[in-house]
C-alpha cells in the first residue's frame, strides 16, 4: 500500500498506523533515563488508570502484543492441566497458530459459536466428562468482545456466562484486542464488561497504539503469578515506558472510545451502504469495525485488484471489511463505489 | 530518575531512552496504512540489511525483546529433547526467570566461566553421556558476545568454540544482546562474529532502540519452522513497520556502531578513572559498555544515594557500573568523582 | 466385578486379566540378574521380532502404555511447531484428557470421521493456511487401526491417506492399540499396515499382554530421537525385561492374531445375534472386537444392573459392548439372552 | 548376565529380578475381569495400606516408573512458573534426560551436596532474587532418601529442611526410590519420613516389585489435580489390579522392609569388607544398598571382566557397587575376594 496512489485498507484495523497523539506520547516519553520494566512514572499512569476503567481489584499488566495477551490471560486462570472452552471461530484457535497449546500445554475444546458468540448452552455441552481422567478438564471459558466477525455480547449475554461458570468452577477469560469497540458498540463501560470476567485483555494496538496490549487480572488472586508469567512468556518490555506512554494517550480524554467508536461508525456505514447493492449480503450483525459479506467470488477478485481486504472464507466467499480509527467517510464512500460498480449486473 | 535532580543513571544501558534518529524514523513510518506481520517496506530493509551486515544465507526476524530472540533463537536449533550447554552467568540461565526451560522444555548444563567465557573444554567436560538416554543431550552450546560482564570474546576464541561445536554435533546460538559493542570492541564486521554461529540474535534495544531485536538464522536450514516458532512464542508484531525502521534507524550510516563505541568508550573512560581511586577493584576486563568494580559495602551504600546502578554480587559486593549511547563525558566524571569522594579514606 | 458371580464384563478389552502365555512368559523371565533399560535377551529378541514383523527399517520401543505410545509415536514424528490433523474420535482427542498437548504441546485439528476413518479429503480441508504463520501446521496426521467405534480401514483406504500424506508433506501416524484387531479382520500382516505409515503402535496390553505396547519407527530417520524422548515420556522401563517377555509371548505361534481372532469372533457373534433382538440397532460395521448399539435408555439402565459396559453417547443411547480374547461363545450367548430378554416389548 | 556363569550383578539394584511373592501376587490377581484404572480391589487395599503406612491425609497414586513418580510428584507442588532446588547429584538433575525441565517446564536450581544430602543453608543460598520476575523462583525443594550415593538424611535433618521450607514458603517432595533402603536404616516408620514432606515416593522397583511406584499426597490440596495430571503423564495403567498386587506383596509382613534390610547388610558387609583392602577407599558412608569406592583405574578394568558394576565418576576412578534384595552373602564374600585379588600389590 505505501508508495501507491493509496486507497485506504479495508484489511485489517491493524493495517492502520499509531494515532497522532499516541505518536506524541511516545515521543514525550523520551525524557532521559527511566526505570526499566515497568518502575516508571508512565508505566505507573497507565496501570492505575487501567485498574480503575476496568474495577479491577487485581492488576494490570502490559504486554506486546495480542497473542501474548491471550496466552498470559489465559495462564493466569488454568491450572496445569486444565483446558479452555471457546468458540470454533476463536482467535486463539484459529489465528495463533496453536501458541496456547504450545505454550501452556492446554487443549482448547471448541464449540460451535453462531455470530461468533458462546452461550452457557453450548459451554455446557462440553461439560461431560469432568471429574474423569480420562477427558480433558476445562477450566476456563474464553469468549471475545468484540468477536472475530464484527459482533458484540450484551452485557446480558457476558452476564449470563459468568454466572453460569461461576455455578461450574470454571472461570472466565475475555479476549478484548477490540473491546473498545465493544464498549463504544454498547455504550458501557470497560468495568461493565470487565465484571463479567475473571480476566481480560484490553487491546492498544487496533485502537490506534503503535503496539502495546493489558492484560487485567480482576482479583487479588489472579496476580500472584502473572510477573513470573509474562517474564517467561516472553512480554517484558525493559524500555516498557513506551508501552505505557501508548495506554496513557489512549486513556486520555476518552481517546480510546472515541477512536473506538469512529471505527464502529464507518462498519456501520458501510454496512448501511450495502444494504442499496445488490448481491452483497451482510453475514453478521455489524456491531463493531468489520462487515462480513457475501458476494460473487469473481467480483472479490475484481475488488481485490485495487483495494486491501481479507477473503474469511472461500468456500462461502465470505469477505471481512474492517475499518479502523482513521477510515475516512471518504474512504468508506469511495469504497462502496467500487463495490456498487464492481457488482452492478452489467460489470461482469 | 525522571523528575529528580537528574544524574545519570549507571544501572543498565536499557535505562536510556530512544536515540533521535530511531524516535524520528518510528515517526516517518507512521505514513497510512502498511501491511502487517513484516510484509511493509521498513521491514524488508531491515531484513535485507541484516542478512547484508551479517552474511547470513538463511533469513533475519524481528523480535519484540531479548528474551524473546534468546527463546527463539534456540528453538531454531534445539531438537525437541536436546538440552543447551551455556555459562553459568549466561542471561538465559540468570535472568530469565528460567523461560527456556518453561518455552522450550530444555535443560540448561551450565559451566563455570571465568570472565563470563566459556571455552571448548569447558563444553567438553559436558559432553560425558552423550547417546545415553539417562542423560540430558546436549545439542546447542549458548555463548552471549558481549558477555554479561562486560568482556567480548576474541574472534579466535569464538572460532575455537565454533570450531569445537562443529566436530561435536553441537550447534552455537550467540546472545547478541549487546552484539554492537563487541563489534566495536574488536574492531570486526557482524559477519567476522556472526560466520562463528549458526544463529545469532543482535540486539537494538540497549543499542539505543526503543524495543526490537533481530534473530539471525546463518543457514538455509534453521528458518524453516522460524516465523512459525515466532508466532507461537507471541514474538510477531502486528504492526512490524515500527519495529523495522527502529532497525533502518540503527543501520543507517552505523548508528549502531557508533552508539556502541560510544557507550563503550563511557566505560572505558570510567575504568581509566577507577585506576586512580584506591579501594575500588576492577573485577573483569572493560571490554564494552560495563564496568564491574568490587568496593567496601559501605562505599556501595553511600554511593547509591544519589546514582543508580545494581549491586551484583552481594557476597563479594562486587557493582555493576553500566553506560549507554547517551551516556556523556561529564556523566562518568561526575561520577568517578563522587567515587572517589565516598571512597576517600577519610570519608568513612 | 471381582468377587461377584462373575458375569463376562463386555466393558472393555482392558477389563480382561492376562493371557496365561504371557503370565508363564513373565515368570519365566525372572531368572536371576537381568541388564535393565532393554538391554536384556528378552527385549532383543521381542524388538526383533517386531522389526521382521512390521517390516521396519528404523526400530521398535516398547512402552508402558497406551497413551505411552501415542504421544511417543507423534513425538517421533513432529516438529516442534506442528499440529496433529485426526478424527473427532480419535483416542488421543476424546480419552487421554488432553495429553498430547500438555506433552507436546500440540494442537490436534480435527476432522469429522464417519464410522472413526478419516479420508484424504477430510484431511484436506485441514490444509488450508499452511505455510501462513497465524494458522496452526499440521505435520502428521493420526489414525486409529481398529478404529475406536470398532471399524477397520481396508488396506487401500490407508494406502490412499498414506499417498496423500506422502504428496503433501504431512507424515503418518497409526495408533494399533487394536492392531491385532484390525490384522484378524483384514486378514492382512502387520507389515502390510505398517507400510502405510510411518510411525505406528502396536498394542499389547488389549491383546493379552499384562501391560505393554510398542512404538514402530518404520525408517531410520524417526529413530534419532526416540529413546531420549522416550526416557522424557517416562516411558522406559528399567526391568524392561517383563516387557519384552510379554510380546515374546504374544509374538510366539501367532498368539497375538489369534488373541485378536477369537476377540473379533465374538463380536461378530454377538452383533449376529443383535440381528433377532427388535429394539437393537448396530451403529457402525462390526470389525473389531467392539459392538456398537443403540437401544432404549431404560433398557440400557436395565442391562447395566447385571452387566458391566459403557454408554458411549448418552445424546443417542448409544452403548459400546467389547470382548476380549478370553470372552467365550457362552459369556455372549448369556449376554445376549439378557439383552433379548430386557428388550422385549413386555420386560417394560 | 543372563546365559553366563552368572556372578551376581553389583550394577543396580534394578538388574535384580522380582521377588517371589510379587511374583505370586501377579499371578494370582489374574483372577477373571477386574475393573481396569485402578478401580479394582487390589489396587484399593495397596493404596489404604500407603496412606496408613506413610500417615497421608491426601492420596497415593500407583505410577509406572521412578521417573514417572519424580514428574509426578513434582507436578503436584509446583505452580506452573516455579523452579525447583535439588542437589545436584539428584536423580532428576542427572539421570532423568530433562524429564523434569521436558515435561514440567520447570528449572533445577542444583547445590553442590556433600555426601548427596543438602541443607537449609545450601537451599537458602537459591533464594535470593524471589519476587523478582527476572530470576527463577524456586517454589519446591527435592530430596532423595536414601540419597543416590547411599546415605540417609537422619529424621532430624529432614525435619529441618520441612521447617525450613515451611517458614519459607517452599514445599518438599522426596524421591523415595529407594525410601524403604532408608526406613531399614534409620529404623523408623515410612510416616516418620513422610511427615517432613509435603509429596513422596515410594519406590516398589528397586525393592523387588516388577515395577511400580506409588506417588504420595500427604495433604488434601495436592490431590486435587492428581488423576488428571498422572494420566496427562502417560502413567496411568489399564490393568492397574497388576500394579496393585505387586504393592500387596511388598506390603504383607513387611516384606518391602525385609527386602531392603537384606539389601543394606549385604552393602554393609561389603563395605565391611573393603575395610581390610588396602587401595579400595571408601567415598560415602554406607547407609543404604550401595557402596561407593574409589580404586586404582586399571583395578576397575580387570574387576569389570568378570562383574558387573557402573564406574561413577572417571574422574576421580569411584565406583558405585550396590546390592539387591536378592544379593546373597556369598555373592558379596566372592566379589570381596576378587576385588581383594585384583587390588593386591603383585596383581598388577
Amino acid at each position: 500500500m505505501t508508495g501507491q496512489a493509496a486507497r485506504k485498507s479495508f484489511g485489517s484495523d491493524n493495517h492502520a498506523g499509531t494515532h497522532p497523539d499516541v505518536l506524541r506520547a511516545i515521543v514525550e516519553a523520551n525524557a532521559g533515563d527511566a526505570m526499566p520494566y515497568g518502575a516508571d512514572p508512565w508505566t505507573e499512569r497507565a496501570l492505575a488508570e487501567l485498574r480503575r476503567l476496568s474495577g479491577a481489584e487485581g492488576d494490570a499488566y502490559l504486554v506486546l502484543n495480542g497473542s501474548g495477551a491471550n496466552v498470559l490471560g489465559l495462564g493466569l486462570l488454568l491450572a496445569r492441566h486444565e483446558a479452555v472452552i471457546c468458540a470454533e471461530t476463536a482467535h486463539i484457535n484459529t489465528d495463533e497458530c496453536g501458541g496456547a497449546e504450545r505454550i501452556l500445554g492446554t487443549k482448547l475444546l471448541t464449540v460451535p459459536a453462531p455470530h461468533g458468540k458462546i452461550t452457557p448452552e453450548l459451554i455446557a455441552r462440553r461439560l461431560a466428562g469432568r471429574g474423569d481422567e480420562h477427558f480433558a478438564q476445562p477450566g476456563v471459558v474464553a469468549v471475545t468482545q468484540s468477536t472475530e466477525v464484527g459482533t458484540c455480547y450484551s452485557l446480558a449475554e457476558l452476564q449470563a456466562i459468568k454466572e453460569f461458570c461461576d455455578a461450574n468452577r470454571l472461570r472466565v477469560y475475555l479476549d478484548g484486542a477490540r473491546l473498545a469497540n465493544a464498549a463504544a458498540f454498547l455504550g458501557c463501560s470497560i468495568a461493565d464488561i470487565a465484571r463479567c470476567t475473571d480476566v481480560l485483555s484490553f487491546g492498544g494496538t487496533k485502537n490506534g497504539a503503535m503496539g502495546v496490549e493489558a492484560v487485567i487480572a480482576m482479583h487479588p488472586a489472579e496476580t500472584a503469578n502473572a510477573k513470573f508469567l509474562r517474564k517467561q512468556h516472553m512480554q517484558l518490555s525493559s524500555k516498557m515506558r513506551f508501552l505505557g506512554a501508548q495506554f496513557n494517550a489512549l486513556l486520555t480524554d476518552g481517546l480510546w472510545l472515541r477512536n473506538a467508536a469512529h471505527a464502529n461508525a464507518m462498519a456501520t456505514r458501510l454496512a448501511a451502504g450495502l444494504e442499496n447493492i445488490p448481491g452483497v449480503e451482510v453475514a453478521h450483525p455489524v456491531q463493531a469495525d468489520a462487515v462480513f459479506a457475501r458476494l460473487d467470488p469473481r467480483h472479490v477478485a475484481s475488488l481485490q485488484r485495487d483495494w486491501t481486504f481479507h477473503v474469511w472464507d472461500e468456500s462461502t466467499s465470505t469477505v471481512r471489511w474492517m475499518t479502523a480509527f482513521e477510515t475516512t467517510e471518504n474512504d468508506v464512500d469511495a469504497f462502496l463505489a467500487d463495490i456498487a460498480a464492481v457488482t452492478e449486473p452489467s460489470f461482469t
